[in-house]
């Protein structure tokens, strides 16, 4: 069976204009990748809602899972979740069961759970929330979409708590070889070899190093015996790797 | 008259898997912020055919330029050139100018112009390539679509290359001012002042510190002065920023 497809919607303007370096994307892929879930895309959005909306519903109609990162703060410029109830065609408005732990929070505090702050309360009727251990104002889970904060500590604790509740398929198994010869020289009996073990994946990522070049060969899969297999084929094409 | 829009699409298994981290987007989308040229979308593909064809052709469509990173080596993965031909309805092939550039390259260092190496001389009709000093192996551009290398070197000297060719607009000027406040504090006022300087755009970037919270207030415009008053209003409203 093949493993369960995810897209990943990153909203942003501060991503787009180059202000910030997004961090959840390479973090998203690497623990789906752990867990038998297959990235399959990833789309970078500004805070403009038709843009938003669009890309929700292209991406959870094609893939099995979808998460967001950003947009869920308190400010003018956090639309995300109105833009996920627009999507789903829900209500949305201030949630009860959400504006009560942040309530709770902020009355520790002595800070005002003040209008702005009930903002990170709106969540779309249906979904049920996502815990935020770093600042309480939860993520949710709309049918197959996970709405998590943008700031990576956040985004990081979210996705730690919604993956045990996402079906995984078989983690993919990989092995590298560097080899110090220009891809050129490698490409072709790289390409023979990637025919003849067609159930595995090839990749071939080229370096250059003090003016030599060379390239890693990183072959995946499910299985682990082939996969050895294979590194072992390709070790004895390029015996000095 | 507003800015040229833009879009980015990177293609490669390796960014999705989490093996790489993309490098080129954030550079991408710096370097079209000093041009003015606006970065509207982004989205990340793997080296599979439909989706490569499928997304150039959605993006090409709704945005004045594309740019592609990744997927034009020697290696059976590298399949961008053949899908942007297929994208546009061209004919491609080892075209005689890139495989000239490419020949002399190689003969001056003793190595062989291979097959896998003429791979990187496969070429739209129609194209104009786009030269590449660290490598030699040629990008192109095909009508809006420009086809760069996702090595960070490479790409970043394509780039280089191409942007003299685009039409630029207004540059985006902007001042941050540092809060030391909850976002939940600033959201309020900082609604209103965005209300008010309706022509600027308004963003807030929380961050945490040795358990403070506070947040990085970005304005944004084409005109300075503008900017400027906004700024200044923000900091009246916040004397210990």
């Amino acid at each position: 069976m093949p493993n369960p497809t995810a897209a990943m919607l990153v909203i942003g303007d501060e991503i787009l204009s180059g202000r910030t370096r997004d961090a959840n994307m390479h973090y998203l892929a690497q623990e789906f990748t752990k867990h038998g879930i297959d990235l399959k895309e990833v789309r970078v959005v500004s805070d403009d809602r038709a843009a938003i909306v669009g890309a929700l519903n292209a991406l959870r109609g094609a893939y099995d899972t979808v998460v967001t990162s950003g947009g869920i703060g308190p400010t003018h410029d956090d639309i995300t979740a109105d833009c996920v109830a627009e999507a789903f065609g829900a209500q949305i408005d201030v949630r009860a069961d959400a504006a009560a732990l942040l309530q709770a929070h902020y009355d520790a505090r002595g800070i005002e759970f003040n209008d702005a702050r009930k903002r990170m309360a709106r969540i779309p009727d249906g979904a049920t929330l996502i815990e935020n251990p770093v600042s309480i104002a939860p993520g949710f889970t709309m049918e197959n979409v996970h709405v998590m904060a943008g700031v990576p500590a956040i985004f990081q604790a979210m996705v730690a708590s919604i993956l045990p509740t996402l079906t995984g398929g078989q983690p993919l198994l990989s092995q590298t070889l560097r080899i110090q010869r220009g891809e050129g020289d490698i490409a072709g009996p790289l390409g023979e070899l990637a025919a003849e073990f067609s159930d595995l994946s090839f990749g071939s990522y080229p370096y250059s190093q003090n003016g030599v070049f060379g390239a890693n060969i990183v072959i995946r899969g499910a299985d682990g015996a082939r996969v050895d297999a294979a590194i072992g084929r390709l070790a004895a094409l390029f015996p000095e790797a």
